[in-house]
C-alpha cells in the first residue's frame, strides 16, 4: 500500500494511492497515518478495505508528511561508503545519530524556506524508515519486522548552522521546512529489499546525487537494532538513513548551495518523488 | 501559578498547586498544560479561576512532566562559566544545542532507568524554560515575553553513549526516562529574574551540584533569541539551559556514576524539587 496524508498543513486527512493512480480518502477507516494504524494489525485492516469503495479525492491537493504525530525524527550521518570516500572522512564505527526537530517536518512538495542569514542551504536525499511497532533491544534479524514502511526524506541542511554555530549538527538540520517527508509511506511488503534501492536528486534539472542503498555502511536493520539498544523506537518514529554522494558541500572546486527559486526533484525506486521550490525568508 | 500534570503516564490530567499546598484538578477548565493554554491569554484564563472552586486531588498521585505534547526538547550544552572552567573547556562562541528525544521525557519523580550496557549514567540539574507563544526572529529584549514559565529539568546523560558512540551527543541524552521535567511549570510572573536562581543536586543525600543561573554564559533571553533565528519555537517547546558544576563525569580523581538504587534529589529556587530512584534495566 501507498499511504499518504493530504490537505492543509496541520489538518491533513489520511489517504491511499490506489493502483489505478487515483487518490482515495481513508478518513472513514482510520483517523490518521500514525501510531497504532502503523502496526501490522493496523495495516492489515487497511489492506482489507476495497480501494474502489473509498471516495476519490478530486483535484490536486497538497500532500503532507506521509506520517502524522511523528514522535522523533532521527537522522543518520555519513552512512554511505561512497559518500565517506568522496568526503575523505573515515568510516564511522557506529551509526552517527542526530535529531531533526519535529517542527522542521514538511510535506514532500512544500517550499523549502532558507532562514534569514542562510548562505549554505544544501540537499540530501535519504531513505526514510517509518517504525510500525515498538522496538527495544531488538536484534538485527528481527529489526525489519518493526518497520511499517519506507518513504523519501530530504534532509535539508544549512552547513554554516550545522558546522560553524558550535558543535552539534542539529542547528543546521532543524530549520522550518527542512524535513520534506513523503509523498507516500510504502508498506514494507512492497519493499522486499531496502538495501537495493536506487535514488537520485536533481537541482534545476541537473543530476546532483545518484546512489543506491546497497552502499550503506550500516543497513536499515543494523541501524534499528543499534538505536533500540539506546532507547525505545515507537510507532510513527522516523529514521532518515543518510545520504549518498553529491551534496552541494562536496562539489569541487567550489561548493554549490541552494538559492531562491531553485527546484529540487528527488526520487527513490518504488517510493515516488518529491519536488521543492526554494524560497528565501525575507 | 504552579501548573502541573498528575496521573498515569500518558493519561495525565492538568492540575494546579494552590497556595494552601493542595493539589487541585484543572481538567474542568483546560484539556492539558500544553499548546494554546500556555499563551499569555491562556494563562490569564487559568489565573481567573478561583483555586478554592477546583476539586482537591486526594492522595499522592504520580506527577507527569509538567508540560504535555512537548514539540521539541532542546538542550544547551556547556552553558555555565564555572562548569566550563572546571572542565577545562573553552567558553563556546554560541549556545551549543542538542535535542533530547521526546520519548525520553518523564515525570519529576519517576524512576531513572539505566539502559542495558550503561556504565556511565550521570546527572545534570538544569533550568527548564517552557515556550508560551510562537517565537521566530525575536530580539533578546523581547525573548522572555515568549516564555510561559520555568521548571526543573534533570538532563540525565549516559557518558559512554554520549561521547564514545560516534560523534553527536543525542544518543547519551535520549535514553528512556532520561528527561525528568517538573514538578511544576511556574509561570514567568512568579520568576522575576531567571538569571538569579540557585540550584542543587544531591545523590544519596550528598550534595554534588551547586549553582546559580547567574553564571550562565548565555542567558535565557540570549538562548531564545539565538534559537529563534534558526527555527520557530512553538508553545510547549522546552529548552533545558545547561548544567552548573558538579556532574559525575567531572569528579576528581575518578568520575562517579549512578548505580541501581541511588537516589537523586534536586531543586531550584521557587521551582520545587525532584526525586528519582535509579534502576537498572535487566
Amino acid at each position: 500500500m501507498k499511504l499518504l496524508r493530504f490537505g492543509e498543513a496541520g489538518a491533513e486527512k489520511p489517504g491511499l494511492l490506489a493502483l489505478d493512480g487515483t487518490l482515495r480518502d481513508l478518513s472513514g477507516h482510520v483517523a490518521d497515518i500514525s501510531g497504532a494504524a502503523l502496526s501490522d494489525a493496523g495495516l492489515e485492516q487497511l489492506r482489507a478495505v476495497d480501494p474502489d469503495s473509498l471516495p476519490v479525492v478530486e483535484g490536486n491537493p497538497r500532500l503532507g508528511p506521509c506520517v502524522g504525530s511523528i514522535g522523533k525524527y532521527m537522522c543518520i550521518g555519513l552512512n554511505y561508503s561512497d559518500h565517506a570516500t568522496e568526503s575523505g572522512l573515515p568510516i564511522p564505527e557506529h551509526p552517527i545519530l542526530f535529531m531533526k526537530a519535529n517542527s522542521a517536518i514538511s510535506g514532500p512538495n512544500d517550499a523549502v524556506v532558507m532562514p534569514r542569514g542562510s548562505t549554505k542551504t544544501d540537499w540530501e536525499i535519504e531513505l526514510g524508515v517509518v517504525i510500525g511497532t515498538r522496538a527495544k533491544y531488538v536484534s538485527e534479524a528481527d529489526a525489519l519486522n518493526h518497520v511499517a514502511g519506507y518513504c523519501i526524506a530530504n534532509d535539508v541542511s544549512e552547513r554554516d548552522f550545522q558546522l560553524h554555530l558550535t558543535g552539534q549538527w542539529t542547528k543546521g538540520k532543524s530549520c522550518d521546512t527542512f524535513g520534506p517527508t513523503g509523498p507516500w509511506l510504502v508498506t514494507r511488503d512492497e519493499v522486499p529489499d531496502p538495501q537495493a534501492l536506487s535514488m537520485y536528486l536533481d537541482v534545476n534539472g541537473q543530476r546532483m546525487q545518484t546512489g543506491n542503498t546497497g552502499t550503506m555502511i550500516f543497513s536499515v536493520a543494523q541501524i534499528i537494532s543499534h538505536l533500540s539498544q539506546l532507547f525505545t523506537l515507537h510507532p510513527g518514529d522516523v529514521i532518515s538513513t543518510g545520504t549518498p554522494p553529491g551534496v552541494g558541500m562536496g562539489i569541487k572546486p567550489e561548493p554549490i548551495y541552494l538559492k531562491a527559486d531553485d527546484v529540487m526533484e528527488l526520487g527513490i525506486d518504488g517510493l515516488g518523488r518529491q519536488r521543492q521550490v526554494v524560497r528565501a525568508d525575507i
